[in-house]
């Protein structure tokens, strides 16, 4: 790798680990780091073109970028770690946890009730770590 | 919502909650129970559409429409929370330890070694919980 | 079936019609008609529950609902129909052709290139049938 | 391989075609052949052991197998050509189109509507080349 | 975007597309093509990307990686079209029509049947198309 | 049975058991154990014709069947139990910490980030019950 490929390498980095840290906060900067005695390199293509490059686009609105991805999550299974990291990202960019809900509520008519269960619990989860339990129907 | 559309959808609540416990017993409403401060129109949905609409219906018999579902749970992956719940209601209306078992090795044919192991070892749980334990080949 | 429940059916299924025709038009009716054959009661349980409960709740816009839709078909795999149907849905509540190719190319780093490319080449097509083409990044 | 090898090899692809053919009949036969030129040796594997030793197994009925066998193709999703052999198949054994429409439609609590819906209009397919259409609620 | 970023996007598209154009050939470059009236993004991170950074690795032959990427879709089902690439791919880079048909014979084990014979009858297609049916078993 | 049927049966299970043991060692051995008291038969067919008819066969090199097997297991989702056998076997063959690695990286393209992220902390686990972390890149 050239001085140049690796100054690249590193900005691109740099710049997706600003988006992560917006976006994904403590939980993503987590996951990136535990994948560093295993696979460095996987977490860096997470950074610098997960984020770096396609989440940090700007044909979608943060909390938009989130619902895509909620659906598709759920309708993925067996993402439970992932939906974790990003119901928290939901509610980092603004989903109030109804919305959150209303989503998964959503989801059942496409993807059945048991993955639409499965990705409930997960936000049940991690609203309760952030105190926003329980959800209150909208007035 | 109208008083009459309110009393609608309490009666289409309190028909499914009947069809649900006569098939999932306790471990499906503990499900709904664990949605009430999450999601409750989920679980709303789940026992007033899930079962009252659908499950109740006379077309096939409570013990097909567990194989049905055993197959499904089983090809979707990742739904171990809910053959749990099913294996339950699979014994509940009737099939046989040995029956389950053979609808889940015949499902090895269609979705591979794998997703039937996993659906192997939840039945395992389910049967050792229920006292059920070993299963013997049928004479 | 008594004659209220009749008439609850029969109302449930209207207002259903009403929210099936608003988002998806012309190609969701002629998914419930073509089911009138063979099994009309899916066709009246994704209208009156599908849209009639799920879908017209007012807890997330209509776009945001559709780009929930987008991401979960989009990771279900094997749903170009139901795709073909809900892009059609997308450009009919006010997603614009940049805002749905910008959900699929984000959908690329949550369920790979392949489904990716399924649903961007539906979009395509939908796109072509409407006079879209070609998609030009917003100024 | 040894002369007794070849031998039970032989005889296992024998008892299994004649499963294949009570059960699937032409169609299951045309599958095997299909594979002829390009992997005779899957074509064996699905008769031998897939119908000679999976399929002809006692512990449950041809209906109820079929019946697993239909939630699994649905839920697996992209099985169109599969789940129209076994469409087949569920009528060759006795299931009634209506029973096969009641478990596509039960399917949608479990693996949503567009699953579903792929799968009954497989079965539309199917009902229309028997002569079986329209299907009519049991009285 | 700065004339340095531009340069460095167009470099690793230029890198990326000679990965492809060695592995893919002619199939990979018309799906890029394909994309450039509705997605071109799609079809730059594809090539860039998904090519040029991670394809392009030396860790695995590139033989070693064909046989990842059939065995991930077969798996995932319902991505047909990417299967008629890579099972291209996978000629173009030395498997045999006997390797390929042991890699998705092998695969029935963990994904079943089913997605077993889609991936199959894709092959055919492809060997068909290059002359190389009847694909006989290896002395 | 007859007394030949069961000494072919017989057969068949030690030979996939030789096979078993030699691939997937202790771990795959448990798996066949623990299945004793639930599903003996499911235990049967693992061995006997998953190892035994399957795994056996010369097409593809012990190393190149890990790989598809990684790939599958990676894209299916939900299969993490059978990963922590199949990335131990991959290493029982001879596959490097570096190789399993690199396949689950060149899986993010194509299955996409959270199952590629699933299956790498999977290999995680087995590399650290081995001693084998940290993973550094080959020279």
């Amino acid at each position: 790798m050239s001085a140049n490929e690796a100054e690249v390498r590193r900005e691109r980095f740099e710049h997706g680990m600003e988006v992560l840290e917006r976006i994904d906060g403590e939980a993503g900067r987590r996951v990136v780091e535990s994948l560093g005695d295993v696979s460095p390199e996987l977490g860096h293509q997470i950074v610098a073109w997960g984020f770096g490059e396609v989440y940090s686009r700007p044909g979608l609105a943060p909390r938009e970028r989130q619902l895509v991805t909620l659906g598709m999550l759920t309708a993925l299974g067996g993402c439970e770690p992932q939906l974790e990291v990003h119901v928290n990202a939901a509610l980092n960019v603004g989903l109030t946890p109804q919305e959150i809900v209303e989503a998964l509520l959503h989801s059942a008519a496409y993807c059945g009730f048991p993955k639409a269960l499965n990705a409930t619990f997960v936000a049940k989860k991690v609203f309760g770590e952030r105190g926003l339990l329980p959800v209150t129907a909208e007035q």
